[in-house]
């Protein structure tokens, strides 16, 4: 199986007058991934999609992908899950074989509709929330959720102590799954923050965690309209960045019902939507 | 047409007793932009892809997402690009129509087939580097430019400084073009640092400056095999950022005989591949 990371030689230039060295250095691992999904039988399963990912978590990222895109909606819905062979010598373990439950429509592993009906319409932002609006199965606009401001402006350390890709890399994402009281239940790096989403919501699937009420989600990086979809897709209440959102984040988070706070750093925050979950 | 950033009400919390105050806060667009691509005619031309980007810049987004997925080659195969109208009213300019002169190949708008070819097989690394590698038009290793170490730890300051966008919103990744001596010559912003990147290259390609030989190209922040490969698209000897590579961007920068620098901040940089390009 692929690693998390990999050495490469690296000169090492400090232009104050320190001079150059050459030093070997730790890279966060970056490496397709393939998901392939259809039913059980002799047939192979048809790819759906490849993404660009760090290995590590695999199935739990192809399981959160399924989800988040709405190809499934529960752990019941999916019969295996496991890395297996590429055409490759030796095995790079790079395609994830998933095996749908006979009562799951058979997804549209047609790239084009399937895009398509993902991403919007491709005319306005305001296509993209309505398509989404309609499939996510989970209310969490009446999530009755409170947080602390105070416990907020404590996980980004929490979540970054507990990165342990980062620290040697400085190039991974990390999401982390907190209780509104500040406890970390897990999290996940990627060098996609998608990925690490994807790979968090996935393990959330795997355990039978949905919908994640009562959760908040840190991201540590900005906030996209693709992330906000992925929190509404597994119930999360309460979605919190270190960095800004776009519009369309906060218009999706809007929509959905659910609170985005961005700009987590130090002791203060903005609140963008949901302001009555946040005491302050 | 969309515009670059929007105004949202924001909560601010300060938990070290500053308190609560609502404000009007600036936050970085993001909408989808559609790109249709075919020959001219009263056929209507077909998506190609639909990317989620900050508006601004369309037709150098259209034109340098072409050109780096091996579509056009130059300014010439491009009889016309204009913002057309989508189902929409008010008309949300969110359509690019680019008519393909014709002696182009007509591209793939099979997104299944075209996303396997550009993004690898699914299987390995070493496969998506292979395809790319036979993709690219221009020869890099052979570019014989050579940029002193103290003018690349200048150029992310000076990047900074002419971000236009980012200094409001602090969501927006940028993409710079130096010359060797650290000039800037443009830069473009988005919410992806690989739509910052299109608009750069499409920006280049209508100017007819393709390739880029001789010039740097600076990113905002990490470098992944996509935006390494976007590079090599262009003709571009140098890529330098300021967050950390990923293996496989290190590995694709190897093969093309590009020079990668990365960590570039202060006074040190980190160089990971064509170290005989940087004077030290």
């Amino acid at each position: 199986m692929g690693r998390a990371t990999d050495r490469r030689t690296v000169l090492r230039i400090d232009t104050a007058g320190q001079g150059t060295v050459e030093r070997r250095d730790t890279l966060a691992a970056e490496e397709p991934l393939e998901i392939r999904v259809g039913p059980a039988g002799p047939a192979p399963r048809r790819p759906l999609a490849v993404t660009m990912r760090t290995p590590g978590d695999d199935l739990d990222l192809a399981i959160g992908f399924l989800l988040t895109e709405g190809v499934i909606r529960q752990a019941g819905d999916v019969v295996t899950a496991q890395l297996c062979a590429g055409a490759e010598t030796p095995n790079t373990y790079n395609v994830v074989d998933v095996v749908l439950a006979g009562h799951v429509p058979p997804p549209d592993t047609d790239p084009a509709r399937n895009f398509y009906t993902t991403s919007s319409c491709g005319v306005c932002g305001k296509a993209s929330i309505d398509a989404i609006r309609t499939r996510s199965q989970f209310d969490v606009a009446g999530d009755p959720v409170g947080v602390d401001a105070r416990v907020l402006a404590a996980l980004p350390d929490r979540l970054r102590a507990a990165q342990r890709v980062f620290e040697r890399t400085g190039g991974l994402h990390a999401a982390g799954l907190f209780t509104p009281s500040g406890e970390l239940i897990t999290l996940r790096e990627d060098v996609g923050r998608h990925n690490a989403v994807d790979k968090l919501i996935g393990w959330a699937t795997r355990e039978q965690r949905l919908p994640l009420r009562g959760h908040v989600l840190l991201v540590s990086g900005r906030t996209s309209f693709e992330l906000t979809q992925k929190a509404w897709m597994a119930g999360l209440p309460v979605i919190a960045a270190v960095s800004a959102p776009s519009t369309l984040a906060a218009d999706l988070a809007a929509e959905a019902g659910m609170t985005l706070v961005g700009f987590l750093r130090g002791e203060t925050m903005n609140v963008y939507t949901g302001h009555h979950r946040i005491k302050s």
